[in-house]
């Protein structure tokens, strides 16, 4: 993409609602656009990684067996009803139609998905069932915060199980606790297994995946070296006390929560009697789980995990493009077209091996293509000038090194070939 | 895809609310599952559709050179009221939050794309400008009906061009006439471009594309063979008026809108000062086109205008998979075992090639698989049984042929290789 082409460009300016790093960042650099406190718009660069990660999602939910579908955000009032949840959610919004009628904006589905998967289940035969969607969500914050954090309006996946036994159940569970694992490894971010409330669904844990940053809302007792990790909620010991795993004194921390997973048990099968024939054709309630991601608070989170003064720092895997290819315009026209097809030319052949460049076309300063390079975060910048051609070379130079190079315009698909391939 | 581990199944119970050819096939193949009047949740195969149907819009799209984004639902209440619609458009959801605000639920994003895009409008250089999003909508109907062709939530790609020149928006605005008949052919339906009233948006028509159904609500005036057609609401001619493009006799047929384009001229541009400077620093307000096609509704109309008395019938480039592998089950072990085999060699070759296959593996009668082929209407059905074994063949059958034929094993992959080329 040339750089010329996108329609969302950098800002100096800092965004007003600038309460965070991933809000800044984000908005700075044209990869979302606030409508509202908490609602964004997600502009090219912003969908790009937003798709990224959940490809990635998408990925290890399907390894798990599970079945995509998609339910919707409006949802009748009567399910919210039984389930005692209509009067007791205080962030669900309400809409009254034009008739009067009442409807919830699904803040989550449970009140849909197990009804649905109860119209198809019949005998043991066909459980395990696992259902998952990317799809958006709505709370009625008191207030939103955080950039895209904590939002009115966000994506997320939610995945929910279905089984005949509490073995079968906690089988799943921890594989699912693997797949989550690998969502946020392969997202480039560092999430603690983390103990917290069941809530009112089970007297049990809950998981929690939390990525340790200063700017979340959670507070995590945990030690630096163990996988040993409590929400302070629920946390019988205190700060300071040594860690029942390994013995290291417990520090209080904050995370942000990038992901749940509940055993839900009978709390939402038995109100819609999801119920299925045994071997010897007796009926049984379905035990049940649900696991979460925030998918928009993910992309917030890697920002916020990954980023130095200057900006954001993407990981190669959810990277809106690979490669920042930079011109750096000369003034002779000679020179100036010598520098356009040498990078014509890189940027084809990259393009031709599945690699995305972002190429910076625009006819600004070389101060502010390197700003807005580090701003927008590619991994990789390889930049021609008049002095790299002169060696028949880039300079080529990762987002997270101080350092650069000079590589050899022949050297280099092959280079960011061995690179991606890392 | 195993069919045993599919967790949809379909059933012969005709839905409630089967006021329509789509809503009673879609549910019974169990592609969706209603969740109240006009709200539907897509399951696995239908999924697959809707995803194949946005696939190709996205290609046409980009194709356009349009971005990709991602808008809100939720929206503020401001930016409506400053275009007058707040209390004008009545079929708007409002919602009250906890703290008295009051949001829109999106059924048209001009409110959202036209401040945003003027956020980053500088120059004429800039234009034109055309993004897009795949995005759920919202429409407070009184009466949602005909499956998935009227929904108070429903998929929908909307597009907006920002132009510098009346006559740039024209020859866009021809482009994206072409883009889309180029969408509705890939999908295998024929839509008619009927010239339609403007709304309140300009005194010049509007365009809407057409798909001729008795399913559909709207009245078009148009021959059978000639391009002349009308929306009946601006009609000036009426029903046996020769057509003044061909001279045939003008007929009144109904019709699913499928899309819709408008010239908006400034009507939203000029309310958030969207403006631009030219080649002489002044400033003028960007003239703006909107472009809609109703994804969920095509999925609909694809099924109303493809089927027969026992199901649906989906053209390739959308079926949720090319292939329904059928095995019929013989009594005895050995018999079974060889046709178990067979299948699975047949199965495991074509997806090693990309096809994608849906292998009726139940335990059910040939007469109920047979049934459920037709119901779920995929392409090309492959019949492995005894007697096309002892043949070493497998009988082929396209859905909308009476005729079938035998396939010698070892020329499968081949012949749908060619097929799916086609």
């Amino acid at each position: 993409m040339r750089q010329t082409r996108l329609f969302s460009k950098t800002t100096k300016q800092t965004p007003h609602d600038a309460d965070s790093v991933n809000a800044r960042f984000l908005t700075q650099a044209g990869f979302v656009h606030q409508e509202m406190a908490g609602v964004y718009s997600w502009l090219p660069l912003g969908l790009r990684v937003l798709r990224k990660v959940e490809a990635i999602i998408r990925d290890e939910m399907d390894g798990l067996g599970a079945q995509e579908i998609l339910m919707p955000a409006l949802q009748p009032k009567e399910p919210w009803e039984k389930t005692d949840r209509w009067d007791t959610v205080d962030i669900l919004f309400k809409i009254k139609s034009q008739t009067g009628k009442e409807y919830a904006l699904g803040p989550t589905h449970e009140e849909i998905v197990t009804p649905l998967v109860g119209d198809f289940l019949r005998s043991y035969k066909d459980l395990p069932i696992t259902v998952y969607q990317i799809q958006t969500k709505y709370r009625d914050e008191l207030r939103a915060k955080s950039g895209v954090l904590r939002g009115r309006e966000f994506g997320m996946k939610d995945l929910y199980s279905f089984h005949a036994t509490q073995e079968d159940l906690e089988d799943f569970y921890q594989k699912a606790l693997k797949a989550y694992a690998r969502v946020y490894a392969r997202c480039g971010v560092q999430a603690k297994v983390v103990e917290a409330s069941g809530g009112d669904f089970t007297e049990k844990f809950s998981h929690e995946f939390q990525v340790i940053t200063p700017a979340g809302e959670d507070k995590i007792l945990t030690t630096e070296n163990g996988t040993f990790a409590q929400n302070c909620e629920i946390a019988t010991l205190r700060e300071g006390d040594a860690s029942p795993e390994n013995g290291e004194p417990l520090a209080c921390v904050t995370g942000v929560e990038v992901g749940n997973i509940f055993d839900l048990g009978c709390r939402f099968s038995e109100v819609f009697d999801v119920a299925f024939s045994d071997e010897n054709g007796e009926r049984h309630i379905a035990k049940m789980g649900c696991y979460g991601i925030g998918i928009t608070r993910l992309v917030g989170t890697i920002v916020e995990a990954l980023h130095d003064e200057n900006g954001m720092r993407w990981p190669k895997s959810v990277a809106p493009y690979h490669v920042h290819l930079i011109t750096i315009n000369a003034k002779d026209e000679e020179t100036l077209s010598r520098i356009q097809s040498a990078a014509e030319d890189v940027y084809a052949q990259l393009e031709k091996e599945g690699v995305e460049v972002l190429w910076d076309d625009r006819d600004v300063s070389p101060g502010e293509k390197f700003a807005d390079a580090d701003l927008i975060g590619l991994p990789l910048r390889i930049v021609i000038s008049e002095k790299t051609l002169k060696e028949d070379s880039v300079e080529w130079k990762f987002r997270e090194s101080k350092e650069n190079e000079l590589v050899k315009l022949q050297d280099i698909v092959e280079n960011v070939g061995t690179w991606l391939a890392e």
